[in-house]
């Protein structure tokens, strides 16, 4: 049994959980090892207090598997089969009594909840979500290590926009230009669409990157990430094209401020909403709090966004192990905006920062 | 009202659904014209019969929705919010009786499925998916256009990888290459991972593309798409470089054969089970029936993979508007493998093959 099935087995211990069924991707990864996207497909790991835990994939990937380390009894269904009818049978034939079964409520669908409960008509629901969350929350040494090579790949990657900059060049073209160097050092992929936004365009927090070519006066906005051996890394930054009017400087150093008391607000022990609380008020006594429309940051590791929700109201204690976004920006709409972002790994010494590329205000030539 | 709102609508009376909650992105993509990735955020449309829409979506995101489109009423929530609380709020003002609301079961998670049924304690649930792929799986003239145009696109994807093998390349470098030069073209994003793989590698379906470079006498294998205006591709093209064997011309030629089969049954009114079973019959007269182990196909439009599934269990019959992918493949275990994927588009004619990169086993020097 590796150790963080060990780990989930002791959590179901504690909650009187006889056995759960985790059906999303990233935690099938984290308990097997084994990372796919089956899209529509049913990948699922079945665990089960006294019985070795099972495996249900498509059939074309049950070598890939098995190569990734799954030891284990699998169920490997052909398209054309129906892996819930093939799991009942599997689990006739065990005949181990199951009390209750635990769901992942965030992560599996209804259709999935209904077959389930047609399987164990007698047993409890119950809910996995927060055991699975709460041993994803704390990360391991060598999770560290991988979030802080994610990171350097993401600051490569600011660094590689920014060289990129210059009269002529669009969004699209900076955005190929930071993704062909980080896909030719090995990444598995972005953790999410590369944002890099210019101009107006950077008054939305989620804008939409386009063939808008960069000019004078812009303000450029970097949001971008990698996937590098499982582990996600996100960062933003914000610089100046050849200019800066004052107001433009005066949101920039705004956010900068904000992200900083953020960060310094980031103690062992402190709740979560105190860091949003930390910047939120920092950017509202400047005058600029309805520009801020969003939380503070988010967790992150196998995914770009996991628990913690960075938002003023979680009451959650930062403790050692924990890695999370801090992005405080501000959007003047039909104007401009400015967002600045590190990821932040607790240490039982205190907030280390991931994410090294600079924060002065760059205005470029 | 958009067709695409009306439509649904009509849906609903012939299903006698009073209203339904729409959470993929995919679909409120579709219904709304306004796409985003929310993340673990909640992005829903509310349809009701006699009674606006409503779009209940992250206050940030507010604008991007309007800009793209959206006229009806909103409910914006800031991240410390509980966006069903204020859905509860905004049906007690509106206090129309809700009999009977339906969800997207395959979609829809468990947590989600809850608040709705808490909210409406006295209503119906029923399943709004059938409704909503039925409307998603026949494409109108302007998807037509926006897919051959994706297409186009992952044809030129196969080409740059096809013309950047040489020597000391890597399976990392051809996919860096391939998407710089789409990226470059504009496209939105790839509408999955994309796949380079060599020698041994082609073994596996869904395998994992790396740092190996390619051989003389390896097969390489390019799976790729794009999104282009909302819309996704999805091409596979296996050539070999500098030398074949004849077991490896042999395999080509029965992959190539079947895939060719499978296009000619691809007629109006056929069922899509005759379809996979035209090309797995060759296969297995071949000998190679082991070594395909996954359906023909699998339909696509706004994601990847959508209605219908291929597989020769399904009785669906094709209709003009149809989308979908044909892609028998063979991999047999430590040797490698071929696949060969176009998409295709029914019309009122039959069916048209939107990809268009050649088939014929090309060797290259």
């Amino acid at each position: 049994m590796t150790e963080r099935l060990e780990n989930l087995l002791k959590q179901m211990k504690t909650n009187n959980m006889d056995s759960v069924l985790v059906t999303s991707p990233a935690n099938v990864y984290y308990l097997s090892n084994y990372n796919s996207d089956p899209h529509e497909r049913l990948l699922a790991i079945f665990v089960c207090q006294h019985e070795d835990p099972l495996l249900i994939l498509p059939a074309m990937e049950e070598e890939d598997a098995k190569n990734a380390g799954w030891k284990f009894p699998t169920i490997a269904y052909y398209d054309h089969e129906d892996p819930w009818e093939m799991f009942r049978l599997f689990l006739q034939k065990r005949s181990t009594k199951i009390n209750s079964i635990a769901l992942e409520s965030n992560q599996v669908t209804l259709e999935r909840y209904l077959k389930v409960k047609e399987i164990f008509p007698q047993a409890e629901m119950m809910n996995a979500e927060d055991s699975l969350a709460g041993l994803r929350l704390i990360k391991n040494k060598k999770e560290y290590t991988l979030l802080k090579q994610a990171a350097a790949l993401a600051d490569l990657g600011v660094r590689t926009g920014v060289a990129a900059i210059q009269e002529g060049v669009s969004e699209f073209d900076l955005i190929a230009t930071i993704e062909y160097t980080l896909k030719k050092e090995g990444i598995q992929g972005m953790s999410f669409s590369t944002m890099a936004l210019s101009g107006d365009k950077t008054a939305s927090p989620h804008g939409t990157p386009g063939a808008k070519k960069i000019e004078k006066g812009d303000m450029v906005l970097f949001d971008l990430g990698v996937i590098y051996e499982g582990y996600c890394s996100d960062i933003t930054r914000t610089v100046a094209y050849k200019s800066v009017t004052d107001q433009q400087r005066t949101i920039y150093e705004t956010v900068r401020t904000a992200q900083q008391k953020a960060i310094d607000a980031s103690q062992l022990g402190t709740a979560v909403g105190a860091i949003d609380r930390a910047a939120r008020t920092h950017i509202q006594e400047a005058g600029y709090g309805d520009y801020f429309k969003h939380r503070i940051g988010h967790g992150l590791g196998i995914e770009t966004h996991e628990y913690p929700s960075m938002h003023e109201n979680n009451q959650l204690q930062l403790q050692p192990g924990m890695c999370y976004t801090i992005e405080p920006g501000i959007y003047v709409p039909n104007q401009g905006g400015v967002r600045i972002e590190d990821m932040i790994f607790m240490t039982e010494k205190g907030a280390e920062i991931l994410t090294e590329y600079p924060k002065e205000l760059l205005v470029l030539d």
